[in-house]
């Protein structure tokens, strides 16, 4: 049947299958478009035709003296088809809302364009699902569902929602390399064998060092470079990005990145204190943040019909710890962290502190919080947290039977004063923990239990998350930090940078630094989290040489192999470059939340799984020796 | 001097360095900028402040009583610096056109930004540029010369407006995946070694075989299933791809291309004779040249004020091929060639014909074209070609004594009949060729004289070319072809298709093409030429799965190995494909012509060069063996 496909003239269609109304009722149309199941009647039956734009449902007449279409049942579903006919106006009772709904097409002569056959599954049957493996390996059916097809509208719409923002702020689109050089170590990276030009080899044989570009993982020194350079002065890139990074859940070898640098941005302002108030954008890059929430609120109020508030919440690194222990806290709910170390009695306070630890808790109050309670109760309990429940009976003890040996001695009367302090009711829970005091990296302990209590209460459907999305930006990050621990084999016990060498310290902080206090260090980092999700990051940006060069030297104690991947950038920073500073938003991540979906693959029209296999296109694959051969490389399993 | 960089906050700039005018005057202004030499004048010196968006010029007094501001003269040329001062409006005789040009700034107060030292070059004085090597290096310098950056101004400009032309015109911009599988001949290729990842092992052991991605050459199949899936209507995308082409002049290892695809293109129109009428657009896609047609317009008309003709001329490729002798026709100018081989007497033209060879001229004419004649005396005689002049001496027996062996007995009175058809003039040139009758390829042996007539013409300066852009459709060329030199490694003697297998053949040859005349069956592809310059290509695509299949197994002979990479494609034809077609133009290439340079280098931030060598970024690098390892792989040179 594959061989009866239309391979000759036929008419242009006149309309799509979303486009018609009751405006239209009595015109001669043309539709092309899938043929989904027949639905029989005694006079007539019902087809609905299915493009990208829509669906029209068509009619087609069993009557004597009608064109006999009865070939048209014939055509196996999902094939495509032109047909012809008269758009005809249903009867008030069986309109429908929504587009197309006031009408049918009378056809009257039609073309089948391509029979479909073979098929592993029917796209068109939303409610039965085909297994994941399945859709994967046949992602050009798979894209035929209209959730899916709606997922990669929405995504252009958003893309050029962004540019069109951009560009109106003065940006400019620049293209950046993709095949760039390798870091030293290599660390996440994709390399590139090049082939081995003959042009170079004197007699067909093999140079001595097969060569190789690597797969940018950003355009972070590009970017950098092009700002540096004078010639443009706002950069930004819907940039695709690669990164080597095996066995994370839900990430993607290939991803994409609105990218963005400007030149002269702002240092933050003299007058700021550097005490730890709330809600202040102290660092520089505040033309960043203007841009950014420019940027997000007209996406959401083009694409969701949502107006964000004029400015997003700012929270230093140290306040979104210490309430919510986390460094891209979810504000859609409460359960907020208390530090209960400073109403320990002296004895036990001290035990603490010399540790350099403070102690927290949360409380889940039965009276304010039922929604959480039950949540709370049913919550696994990790080995780095603990659960109470209060009752009247443990009113004046509870503290004393933790797992911290130091707090059994904790006396009734200064636990009935922590109970006052805390408002602790029977039938409250509290969730204990303690941590360092200055925090480290990006969650504690009570963090993680705030997380499992809501997604716990969610999943009990005791709570349900508001929907006005909670935007916030995180700033004053440390700047650098021990190596933690999927990093440490490149940092061998070294300081590493939080983000990235190249951020530059808080004006406040420079001396400290110079200093050698290296911990207590803030970077001009800022972090823009959505409902607990990290959506984007960026920061100011190092534009003196010597700082870099000190960093690099002094701080990070890089040696010259580690250093030569930043020699470029050290000699632009010495060519005249501005103060500058930049950010980049994860679009992948962005458009699976503006979609609805807890997963990435359904934003990209063809995703690869989680260990980087692509079903669709039998990707990556074994090379033939033949093939390696030119690029000088071979197994290393070949003797 | 580099410590001295300004790592603290400083006020925002108020204006660019390109917005200031007379209206401005008075105003008290904050500019930021890179600092040009001082003009230095009796009561006051001048320097040029530039930044990307212009220049304008500062005034610095040094009468007594002013501030004392001679710290600025001794800050290096190209440093950036922030300064505050008055809008003064010169006076008339000093006003200049163009931007800034009515205003000069009194400073009274500047913040050294970052000093520049160590320059290898001083990027502002364009009338003395550095070697090519130089600037490559540091193009981070480079870029700041304003001729480099407002290319990368006008290629964003370009951009944007192809994606607003083609938003608007219901195109879904969709990434499709750079990591591909490669092709079984890796030819063309990058290829991408994937890590090996230690789950997949049992105890560190190196698996049997490393596996590869490939990076795509062009998105050619994942356009076609996004299409063939039904879930976008028409695609497009500004696509960077891959080719791993060594040692073509001007090509850069990756480069971009405006890429689109549309569902349900037209098959041509079923009145279209089979005659070879110019200027027809007889095949399938009439929507693709449309919308192609609309894009460049837009660009042309938005970017160079140039009003386009509403529609671009349409020529046969068997027509480019008699005519122009070539398959991308630079049509600015004229020298024509002429078909002579039915002018010859029977036995002369009967050698000729049983050849399946036809002979053909170019008249260079003393009175009409005598810009080309000078060309024509000083051109290279290629062995395929061959000049004669025509004097009184040699009229009626030119011919006799060409290379052509068989021409020596034409007769005085045949050879005086072609003299009087071609209008020949004591005077004129005449360049002679022969051909095969059926035009192979993209050019003939007088294609080639037409454009070294053209060129040496110009480069002797007695002919100027019109600025007018030529826009030229070739359509009509054979599907098939035996294998050119460069491909003939994979075809092995075997038919190859002229552009890529998935090109439909017109409807009018399909017969034709099953009974096995494959030299005879004509695409339904197009190619847009501008000015000789192929700009972009596209075409109908084969939407019916037995007549894929035929073309792989049967016409291209593949095997079952060289056919598995399509399988896929195969396979989404029999689910319902529609018609399809697309095109996908070379912006690389557009947006040199639109910038008047000959090297798409000058369009590009970061480019390579013509060995696929970055200086910038040093690469490509060696890789140690450590890191090569995780990848199972290793240098063919180890043992």
């Amino acid at each position: 049947s594959s061989s009866s496909a239309h391979c000759a003239p036929y008419s242009s269609r006149t309309h799509t299958c979303g486009s018609l109304t009751a405006g239209d009722a009595g015109a001669r149309v043309i539709l092309t478009g899938w043929l989904l199941p027949e639905r029989k009647g005694k006079l007539v039956s019902f087809y609905p035709l299915k493009d990208s734009y829509g669906t029209t449902q068509l009619i087609v007449n069993h009557s004597e003296g009608a064109t006999d279409l009865s070939a048209l049942a014939k055509i196996p579903v999902e094939s495509t088809v032109l047909i012809e006919g008269t758009v005809l106006l249903r009867p008030p009772n069986a309109r429908r809302p929504g587009p197309t709904g006031d009408i049918d097409i009378q056809v009257d002569k039609f073309i089948l364009l391509n029979p479909a056959g073979n098929l592993p599954f029917v796209p068109s049957n939303p409610h039965n699902l085909a297994n994941d493996d399945l859709r994967a390996r046949y992602r050009y059916l798979d894209l035929r569902r209209t959730a899916l097809s709606d997922n990669l509208k929405k995504r252009s719409k958003v893309a050029q929602i962004a540019r069109n923002v951009l560009h109106d702020q003065g940006f400019l689109e620049v293209e950046t390399p993709v095949l760039l050089r390798s870091s030293p170590e290599g660390a996440r990276e994709f390399l590139v064998p090049t082939r081995i030009s003959k042009a170079t080899t004197t007699d067909g044989e093999t140079p001595d060092k097969p060569t190789f570009y690597a797969l940018q993982q950003s355009p972070q020194q590009p970017k950098q470079l092009l700002i540096c350079s004078g010639g443009v002065d706002r950069y930004f890139q819907v940039a695709k990005c690669f990164r080597d990074e095996d066995g994370r859940k839900d990430r993607q070898p290939e991803f994409t990145q609105i990218d963005m640098e400007m030149a002269f941005v702002s240092w933050g302002t003299s007058e700021a204190s550097a005490s730890a108030d709330s809600d202040i954008w102290r660092i520089g890059g505040a033309e960043v943040r203007d841009v950014v929430e420019t940027l997000i609120r007209t996406i959401w109020e083009k694409v969701e019909g949502v107006a964000l508030p004029k400015r997003f919440q700012v929270m230093t690194y140290n306040e979104a710890m210490t309430r919510f222990g986390s460094d891209k806290p979810d504000t859609r709910f409460g359960l907020e962290i208390a530090n209960i170390t400073h109403l320990l009695p002296e004895e036990q306070r001290s035990v603490f502190e010399n540790n350099g630890e403070v102690l927290e808790c949360i409380t889940v109050r039965k009276a304010s919080e039922p929604e959480f309670l039950g949540a709370s109760r049913a919550c696994d309990i990790n080995p780095a947290d603990e659960r109470i429940t209060i009752t009247k009976k443990n009113l004046s003890t509870w503290l004393c039977y933790t797992t911290h040996a130091a707090l059994r001695g904790t006396s009734a009367d200064a636990l009935l004063h922590i109970n006052e302090h805390l408002k602790l009711m029977p039938g409250d829970d509290i969730w204990l923990a303690s941590r360092p005091q200055r925090p480290k990296g990006g969650s504690t302990a009570l963090g993680g239990v705030r997380l499992r209590l809501f997604e716990k209460a969610q999943s009990r459907n005791e709570f349900t998350v508001t929907k006005d999305p909670h935007f916030l930006w995180i700033t004053e990050f440390p700047l650098f930090t021990q190596a933690d621990h999927d990093k440490d084999f490149l940092a061998k016990g070294r300081w590493s940078s939080s983000h990235h060498p190249f951020t530059a310290p808080m004006w406040q902080d420079i001396d400290t630094m110079y200093n050698g206090q290296i911990e207590a260090v803030r970077g001009q980092h800022y972090d823009l989290v959505l409902n607990g999700v990290e959506i984007g990051g960026g920061s100011v940006r190092v534009h003196d040489a010597a700082m870099q060069d000190y960093i690099f030297t002094r701080v990070l104690q890089l040696n010259e192999e580690e250093k030569s991947p930043f020699h470029h950038l050290l000699h632009a920073l010495q060519c005249g470059a501005p103060p500058h500073g930049g950010l980049a938003l994860g679009f992948d991540r962005i458009m699976a939340m503006l979609c609805n979906t807890q997963s990435i693959r359904d934003v990209i029209a063809f995703p690869k799984t989680s260990t980087g296999a692509d079903l669709l296109f039998k990707s990556p694959a074994p090379i033939s020796n033949e093939v390696l051969h030119q690029y000088g490389i071979k197994p290393v399993s070949t003797t």
